[in-house]
């Protein structure tokens, strides 16, 4: 795996020049918003090297490229920045022509879109059910918003009749959303995936993917990991 | 102005369907979202037809080509349906080849959309503020905010030494932030632009653009239109 390097922090000296014929991502190891970029990096096969960022104690050169401090964050070799997780995924498919993952047609891009705005509405389920289970409060209202949520998208890719998101074979959206789902078990969330039959099938064939594999944790790892999360002492470096 | 048909609210037929060789815009007369696909419309010379829509009491045709109910949504002959305001926009200047918005070079458009998302946090100002001053509330916090956005805004174009976002000529940026800038009197928080000397000549520029002088109006409308909504009844033909 290209990210397994441990992540810098505050204080650590800037990286060098990102090489020639190379692109760079800023990334943390586990976090969902890098994972599309770095599945769209490796179903590209893209050539690229990763440096990951301590998120808790951000280094100044990084909060320099991306003033949000936010991963993922892209550079290139002439020192452009691009960041935002679906504008790095769009830029590296215009800019890399091999094995396009967005469609030519506008309207199918449009609707690959549509589709995901409609997923940035079920990403805060992922944050606010764990953490109001911690919190010791009630989650049941927040769960059942959560599986009308995922039903709807269930209902999406059956009324498509189709293998994944964009087509019978894997586009730029079922990228964008896999993230989450590679992480629903670890979330204790898998239950809110009641009644939809074919987002279930949609996940077993996700799980075939060269990229999914490539850039996937195992599950002892994201177990142990999101349990230094939960507690407030994240350690990125888990598992290294 | 093409958007100059009285809205149709719940219980009203469904349209007919477009004709051939034009486009359907959804819209209501003074959303700022539906008013960046107008912006767009107009600067490309698009043959198009406008329905508005009576935004506090939603046609049920009009949920089912939208569920998520809002404006704008384009619809195209062939029952194609799109909606979110950049979708429909970057889907207008795919379609249309004349006058292109969208930078070719993948880095420069990757730029205009992290300075849209960039924009996304300031638009939220535009509500909470005046909704604040409504109830009474301490609005100076929030004010405060409004103005380093703003001024980070200002800097932006600064640096980059050109008359608009994208370069010396008007590119889809300036569509997509241009409709809160033409309601900040309205909404009372023009002097949130104070000492943003690069934004305020920007908006002088802008004026002067023809869809920009199209899509735009008169200040006695807006305002009669906002007092309506600042009551909780807004009178979406306001003007006609």
């Amino acid at each position: 795996m290209a990210s397994s390097e441990k992540c810098l922090g505050k204080g650590s000296s800037p990286p060098g020049p990102v090489p020639k014929g190379c692109v760079r991502l800023y990334s943390m190891r586990f976090c969902p918003f890098a994972h599309r970029t770095r599945l769209v990096l490796h179903a590209k096969g893209i050539k690229h090297d990763t440096i990951n960022i301590n998120l808790k104690d951000k280094p100044d050169w990084f909060l320099e490229k991306n003033p949000f401090g936010l991963v993922p964050v892209l550079e290139t070799p002439e020192g452009q920045v691009i960041y935002e997780s679906p504008i790095t995924c769009d830029y590296l498919d215009e800019v890399y022509a091999e094995k396009k993952l967005l469609p030519a047609d506008p309207f199918e891009k449009a609707q690959q879109k549509i589709l995901l705005e409609q997923f940035s509405k079920v990403t805060p389920y992922f944050y606010k059910i764990p953490m109001a289970r911690q919190n010791g409060e009630d989650t049941s209202k927040l769960e059942e918003e959560m599986k009308e949520k995922l039903k709807s998208l269930n209902e999406t890719l059956a009324r498509k009749k189709t293998k994944f998101f964009g087509g019978d074979s894997i586009t730029m959206i079922d990228y964008m959303i896999w993230p989450w789902f590679e992480r629903i078990e670890i979330y204790g969330l898998e239950h809110c995936m009641g009644g939809t039959a074919e987002l279930k099938k949609w996940k077993e064939r996700m799980l075939e993917d060269p990229a999914v594999k490539a850039t996937m944790f195992p599950s002892e790892v994201y177990k142990g990991f999101y349990k230094t999360y939960a507690e407030g002492k994240p350690d990125y470096d888990y598992g290294l």
